[in-house]
C-alpha cells in the first residue's frame, strides 16, 4: 500500500492533468480530512473540549493543506493559531491566509524565543511543513523551526504530522544525519501512506484524502483499505 | 433562520469577494455535504445497499453541486448515472464532468420516453437542477423534465433535492402556477434553508456547506444549528 515519493508525485500530477482537478479541490478535501483525524483523535486534551492547536505551516502544499485544516479545526470548536514563516505566493495561498483571517484565526510571526512558552501555550501542535516532494538537507530556517517542534513534542505535546514527519525522507523515514528528529504522536497520511510511514510509532495512523479514483487506485496498486461509510478520514493499524 | 432570496445572494457573493473563497472549493464541501446527507438517510433502499441514483443537474452552481456529490457517492458505494441536459460552460464546469467521466460514472443524453423506465431504473432521484437564484418561470426544457420528476416522486422513487425543490419559489415555496410539483422526500439546504423549506413536508430536512464564518453568520442573524462534531451536515427537524 505504501508508495514510494516518485510514485506519490505522480498521482499527484495526474489528479490535475488527466482527471482535472483543481489545487483548490484536492486541498480542500485534503485538508478537511486532517482536521477531521485531529478532531477524532483529540476531541479533549487534558480535559479541555476546545483544545489549542498551533499549525506549523510550509511554503508549498502541504502548508496549505494546513491552512484549510485550520479552518475546519476552527469550526469543530478548536482553537487554532497558525504560524506561516515563508508563505506560498500563488493566489490560492493568499486566499487561504484571508479565509483564516475572516475566521478570526491569529497567525503569529515567530515561534517564541523561550521553548517553554509554546508548550505551554499550545495542547497540540501540527507539523504541516513539508510533504510527499520533500528531499534534504532541510534549509537553516526550517532546522531551527523542527527543533523546537521536535523538543515540543519531546516534552510530551502532541504532534500531529500531515503526510509525512517534517524532515523524514519520504522513502526511507528518519533522518539520519544532523536534521531535527520529529517524533509524531499522529499521522495523517493523503491519498496513500508514503514507505517512510512504515517508521511511524505513534498512536493514530490516519488516512485521509478520500478522492482518489478507483481506477487511478488500481493502476497503481495503491490496495487503499476501506473508509467507513461516509468517512473522510480511516484509521489504519499502527502494529506492523 | 431560513433566509431571503437577497440575503442568499448576497453571503453568496461575499464568500467569493471578501473572503476570498474560489468555486471550486465551496462547490467540493457542498456536494460533499449533500452525498453525505443522502448517504445517510438512504444507506439501502429496498434491501439494496449499493442504490443507483439518478443525478439530475441545471446548468447552474446547483448542477454543479449535484456532479460533486456523484463523485462522492460513487466513493461511498452508491450507483450514480447523471442527467446534464444543460452543461454549463465554464472550466469548472468542463473539469467536473471530466472528473465524474474517469470516475466511470455513465452519463445519460435524455431521460427515457417512458417514464417508467425511469422509475424501474432508479432507487433515488437528486434534483439539482435550480438553486437559490431561481426565478419563475420555468423554461419549457426543464418543465418537461420537472415532469418526469415529479411523476417517479409521486410512484415513491424518494427525491433529493439540493438547495431547493426545483420549480418552487425560493421564498414562497410549491408553486402557484402550472409548474410541475416536485415533492421532496429529502432537502439539502445549502449554507442555511432558504424562506420555501418551510413548506417542507420530506422525511429528512438536512442542512449542509457547513463553510460560513462565524462573523458572516452573525452579521446576517443566520442562527444556524450546531453540527456534531465532524460532520459535513445536520439533520434538521422537520416539525414545523
Amino acid at each position: 500500500m505504501n508508495c514510494s515519493q516518485n510514485e506519490a508525485i505522480k498521482i499527484d500530477e495526474e489528479l490535475f492533468s488527466e482527471y482535472g482537478f483543481s489545487v483548490d479541490q484536492l486541498m480542500e478535501l485534503a485538508g478537511l480530512s486532517v482536521a477531521t483525524a485531529i478532531a477524532k483523535s483529540y476531541r479533549t486534551v487534558n480535559g479541555d473540549n476546545r483544545p489549542t492547536v498551533l499549525i506549523c505551516c510550509g511554503p508549498g502544499n502541504n502548508g496549505g493543506d494546513g491552512l484549510v485544516a485550520a479552518r475546519h479545526l476552527k469550526l469543530f470548536g478548536f482553537r487554532p493559531t497558525i504560524f506561516y514563516p515563508k508563505a506560498g505566493t500563488s493566489q490560492l495561498f493568499k486566499n487561504l491566509v484571508n479565509q483564516c483571517n475572516r475566521f478570526d484565526i491569529q497567525f503569529i510571526a515567530d515561534l517564541p524565543q523561550d521553548n517553554r512558552l509554546l508548550i505551554d501555550s499550545y495542547s497540540l501542535i501540527v507539523d504541516a511543513i513539508f510533504g510527499f516532494s520533500y528531499k534534504p538537507p532541510v534549509r537553516p530556517q526550517f532546522a531551527q523551526i523542527l527543533t523546537k517542534i521536535a523538543e515540543a513534542g519531546a516534552t510530551g505535546v502532541p504532534i500531529i504530522s500531515v503526510d509525512i514527519p517534517s524532515g523524514w525522507d519520504v522513502e526511507e523515514g528518519p533522518p539520519t544525519d544532523d536534521t531535527p528528529l520529529i517524533v509524531a504522536d499522529c499521522l495523517v497520511s493523503l491519498t496513500a501512506p508514503k514507505k517512510c510511514a512504515k517508521h511511524f510509532n505513534g498512536r493514530y495512523h490516519w488516512l485521509g484524502g478520500r478522492f482518489i479514483p478507483p481506477v487511478l487506485a488500481q493502476q497503481y496498486g495503491l490496495n487503499l483499505p476501506e473508509y467507513p461509510a461516509t468517512e473522510q478520514c480511516v484509521l489504519l493499524d499502527t502494529k506492523h
